[in-house]
C-alpha cells in the first residue's frame, strides 16, 4: 500500500463510477486515513450523497466473493484491512448497460458506486474488512426488488484472481441470472 | 464476539455517552453488520448527528494506545476487526466534568461519544481496525484548540489492560496535561 498520496479522483468507463486515492498517514502505531471527507471529496466531484447507513462485512478467508448486487442507492466503498479485487457492472438502462470495470482496492483506495451499478468483490487476503456508506436503508422485504447478476457470467468475463469454484459464496449469489436475463435497474422515481 | 444480538442501546454514567449492541450476522463467508443505521438507531435514542467524515485507524500491534482527545464534534465509534479497551472522560464544564467510563468494544459493539467527551482506546489485538463517523471536519490548523488529557493521569486511574509503558503511543499523546490542568471544552456557540 502506498502512503501519503494526495487525495485524488479518477473517472472510469462506467459513468459516475469514481475511484479515489486516499491519503494514508503511517506512523509507529499503524496508520490513519480520512476514509470519507465530505468537503474535500465533493470539491473533487463526489456527489453529496448523504449517507444514512454504514455497513461492514468481514471476509474470513482469501477468496470469499460477494455479488453482483445493485440496490436502489449509491455506495461509497473501501477497505479497512486487507485487499479486494472488485468488479462493477452497469445495470442502468441505456448505452452503457453491461459495461464492466474491475480494479483492486487496498486501504489507500475507495470507490463511489452510483445507484444502478452492480457491485461485487473478492477478498484477496484472509480477514479482509470491507466497509461502505449508503444513502438509503436496506430492507429484507424489498430485497426481491433489487437487481442481481451472476458472478460467473461468461458474457461479463470477469477475471477473478481466484477461480470462483474455489471460493466461498453465499447460496443466493450462486443463483443470480446472467446479464441477458437481468432486469435493468428502474430509474429513480422523481 | 456474540452474533445475532438485538440492536440495543445502553446509557452510561456520562450523560449522552451511549453504548450500542449491534446485530452481527455470521455465515460461511465471515460476517456482516449494519454498523450505523440512522433510522433504527435514532428510534432508539441516537442523536441524528449528521456525519460528514469517516476515519479509520489501523493499529498494528496489541497495545497501541491513542488519546485522550476531545474535539468539537460528536463521534460514532466502532471496530471493524480486532478489539479495543476504551476510556472516555467527560471534559464538558459542569457537574459531570472528570467522570470516566471504560468498556471493551469488539465488532458487535459501538459507542456514541458526544462533543466534549474525551476519547481514548487501547488495541487488544494485533491488526485492530478502528472506524468512526464525525459531524464536523478535522483540521490541522484548529488542532491546537482541541482539548486533550493525559492517558496516564493517576486521577483518572484508567485500568489499561496493557501497562502504558509497554505500549506504542504518539509523541503528542505522551505530553498531554493532567485533568487538573486540562481546559474544559467550550460549549457550542449558538
Ligand atoms: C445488505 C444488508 C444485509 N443484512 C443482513 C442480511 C443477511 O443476514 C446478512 C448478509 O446479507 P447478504 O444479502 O448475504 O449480503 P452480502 O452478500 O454480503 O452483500 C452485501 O455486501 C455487498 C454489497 O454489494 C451488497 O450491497 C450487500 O447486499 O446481513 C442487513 O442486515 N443489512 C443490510 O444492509
Ligand atoms: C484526526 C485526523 C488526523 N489526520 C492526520 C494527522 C496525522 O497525520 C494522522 C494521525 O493524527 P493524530 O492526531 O495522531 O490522530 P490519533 O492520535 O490517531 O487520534 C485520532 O484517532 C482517535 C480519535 O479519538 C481522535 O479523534 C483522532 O485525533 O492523521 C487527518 O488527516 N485527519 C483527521 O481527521
Amino acid at each position: 500500500m502506498e502512503f501519503e498520496k494526495d487525495l485524488r479522483v479518477t473517472e472510469t468507463n462506467i459513468p459516475g463510477l469514481l475511484v479515489f486515492d486516499l491519503s494514508v498517514h503511517g506512523d509507529n502505531r499503524g496508520w490513519f486515513k480520512e476514509n470519507w471527507q465530505r468537503a474535500k471529496m465533493t470539491a473533487l466531484g463526489l456527489p453529496d450523497f448523504g449517507p444514512v447507513q454504514n455497513n461492514i462485512s468481514f471476509n474470513a478467508k482469501r477468496g470469499v466473493t460477494r455479488g453482483i448486487h445493485a440496490e436502489p442507492w449509491d455506495k461509497f466503498i473501501s477497505v479497512a484491512t486487507g485487499e479486494i479485487f472488485g468488479a462493477w457492472v452497469d445495470l442502468r438502462p441505456g448505452d452503457s448497460f453491461g459495461r464492466v470495470y474491475t480494479t483492486r482496492l487496498d486501504p489507500s483506495k475507495a470507490i463511489f458506486v452510483p445507484r444502478g451499478v452492480g457491485n461485487s468483490f473478492q477478498a484477496l487476503e484472509d480477514g479482509t474488512a470491507y466497509t461502505y456508506l449508503v444513502n438509503a436503508h436496506w430492507s429484507l422485504e424489498q430485497k426481491k426488488t433489487y437487481t442481481f447478476v451472476n458472478l460467473a457470467d461468461p458474457e461479463l468475463n470477469v477475471q477473478w484472481p481466484i477461480p470462483l469454484d474455489e471460493c466461498e459464496l453465499s447460496d443466493a449469489d450462486l443463483h443470480h441470472p446472467m446479464l441477458k436475463d437481468a432486469k435493468p435497474m428502474a430509474p429513480r422515481r422523481t
